[in-house]
């Protein structure tokens, strides 16, 4: 920021109290906090309330689908988000309704079992560390954080994790034994990592059983005429010369349901081997009928892509309602800066370092729920106290605007505190 | 079995090999390993095909069902089965598509993290154990193999585990940890555990962290009019000063679809936190438009009910004819011992010492496959190579006689070997 601009705020700091004196007697009430579908959105997919129908229990190999079984999940489903996914249908599962579960359950095995190329369980190592690209995604970090994963944060460019910093931790510390990765519109800047970047990734020096966790959430989630390339992130592992590096991990919950959709692993057949010897004793099988449910409502890649247009058309506003009150609100004061993702779920703005905190507070206090502070980084720690995750899909647009603009005017009075 | 028996059966040896070589030439393909429901059971709930219906996605409280969230599982379908899982509603989860699954992840939670009174996390343990009542089941046995606990078996009684041989187990080994349960038409032999017995488990001297998975996966699975009291054993166990120590599972996998049901967690308050804190690291919420699913499907306890005896209609006379078989087979020649379950999905039956083994090879190599030898005790392995289970639902009741038929023919040369 400018100090002109600095030297601006500064004078404007009385008007900006007023203005949040008089936000916090409107006693709004409005929670931009979780990136969760709003209701016209779920209702995209109400077909899934009588699907897949009356005497619609088979797969197209004629098995039972209500019964027990079927580790590997439909094939017909499988087929459906292979190629977006770029995993080839017998490299792919379709299982439970979280790909969260999923990736938790690969960190439980791997602590307690090991993965194939480890000497021994990461629970029975010293100590075992993982690469997180900052800003990131909460629920991962809460993962490694409760399973006693010592985590290590790293840059995020526009292209994905900044490669040289990667390489230094590696080099310095031989605990790593993971990464967790959001390829396609990361959580939450909206970056997607390029196809250069993916391969330094899976060519990294790194130790035997070191995984990364290929969680592409946003595949099909796209704001704009322009879809990245799906990056083939197997096929470059192995061409690297580590084909088990990387765990792949996708789901429905942002295409049809999101506590009713299906999780999709995707891996070497080495590491899918691993997954399902140890899932054997964990499960006699996923809820098939709702992989059957869910091929009868999306049908074909294509019938993914119409359906993923139908959710742009309701949340392309949305994104479009951040930028325009964020370019009106903050712009002219020079406060903040702002991804505009072509996809995904979230906005990140970046403020003042120092600010973010007490503008969240000021924010919860006139009634305006955020994501909390520090939610963008390994034990809720942002050392800048400058990242803002901006969840712009649940409310409905005029929620979104008056959360918006609410906090816009606690932000412009937290950014005046500072002067 | 008398001596008189065994000559009777040493006369006819040359009788069974040829009936058992005619038995091999007819080129039987059956299959009765698993405790599968038939097709016509999995009909009785093809209602959820089109459930929970056309705009209904709400919970009675009005909470939309599609997005993530409620860690807790439906009320409404927590309700329903409460009452015969004696359960308190707040302490009842709701949850995913299989207890099997639950029960996994409870081992594996404790492992990584220990349960609530534990010095440490069982893994950080030089040694943890389990008691295994046998015959049992053997899922629960793989998960415990594949934790890496050691298992301990200790004999069932008609009532459930012989008290005094649990007691000289515990008095013996300070590193078990827990036990495996299933109080009601238990898998394999039938058993229902009584009330005293569920009191005498309680209030065993344990440690702190000593835990009973309480798998009460047949509850409701009457195949006669007597109905078991449903044991409060959450209760019994406050009572005994061990509120902490009862693990309670069950499932609808064999009330509606085995691989799309819902599993049920229930325990002390203590315990249930304990779930839902280890739990929210690895889902945001289970499958709730199942629920509403199941609960429009099954409306109440009573609905529970009266779909269980559909159940037991299709199932009851399966169960007759495994009595009818070995009753005219084997009777007359004092082979085998057989229970007559009042509920359930299986009978055990008993052989002699070390014939087992060889009756199922014998009938493999005939082309009927029974549940392999072993499978009801820890690490497969039955000392007396005696106990046979037997699982009637699946086949149609013309496969399951054939295949009863054939079997009988194969324990009967295997027996007459022996002599």
């Amino acid at each position: 920021m400018s100090s002109a601009a600095s030297d601006t705020l500064a004078e404007h700091r009385a008007a900006f109290q007023s203005a949040y004196d008089e936000l916090k007697a409107q006693g709004l009430k409005l929670d931009l906090t979780r990136g969760k579908p709003a209701a016209d959105q779920l209702a995209l997919s109400d077909a899934l309330l009588t699907l897949p129908g009356d005497g619609e229990f088979r797969d197209a190999a004629g098995t039972d689908l209500r019964n027990y079984g079927g580790a590997t999940g439909l094939p017909e489903l499988r087929e459906i988000f292979s190629d977006v996914l770029r995993v080839p249908v017998p490299q792919l599962l379709a299982l439970g309704n979280s790909s969260l579960t999923l990736m938790h359950d690969v960190v439980s095995f791997a602590m307690l079992h090991g993965v194939p190329g480890a000497a021994r369980p990461w629970g029975k190592e010293e100590s075992v560390s993982f690469l997180c690209p900052v800003p990131g995604y909460d629920r991962h970090f809460s993962i490694t954080e409760a399973m006693g994963v010592r985590m290590i944060p790293v840059p995020m460019n526009d292209d994905g994790p900044d490669i040289p910093s990667v390489k230094a931790a590696l080099a310095a510390d031989p605990t790593i034994k993971g990464m967790w990765a959001v390829p396609v519109y990361s959580n939450p800047t909206g970056a997607v990592y390029s196809e250069a970047v993916a391969r330094e990734l899976v060519a990294l020096d790194a130790a035997d059983d070191f995984r990364i966790f290929w969680d592409n959430a946003y595949a099909v989630h796209h704001l704009t005429d322009w879809h990245p390339e799906p990056i083939d992130v197997l096929g470059l592992a192995a061409e690297a010369g580590h084909p088990d590096r990387v765990f792949v991990f996708a789901s429905t919950s942002k295409v049809t349901y999101s506590g009713s959709g299906v999780a999709f692993f995707g891996s070497s057949p080495e590491n899918v081997k691993w997954l399902l010897h140890w899932q054997s004793f964990q499960s006699i099988g996923p809820d098939k009928v709702n992989h059957l449910r869910h091929v009868a409502l999306l049908e074909s890649p294509e019938g993914v892509a119409a359906h993923m247009r139908k959710h742009r058309a309701l949340i392309a506003p949305k994104f479009a309602a951040v930028q325009e009150v964020f370019e009106r609100r903050l712009a002219p004061f020079g406060v903040g800066e702002w991804t505009d993702p072509k996809g995904g779920y979230f906005v990140t703005l970046t403020v003042t370092p120092g600010v973010a905190r007490r503008a969240i507070a000021l924010a919860a206090e006139a009634g305006i729920a955020m994501t909390p502070a520090g939610s963008t980084h390994p034990y809720r720690d942002d050392p800048d106290d400058a990242v803002i995750r901006i969840a712009p899909t649940f409310p409905t647009i005029d929620e979104l605007t008056a959360g918006l603009e609410g906090f816009c005017t606690a932000l412009l009075l937290a950014e005046s505190e500072r002067d």
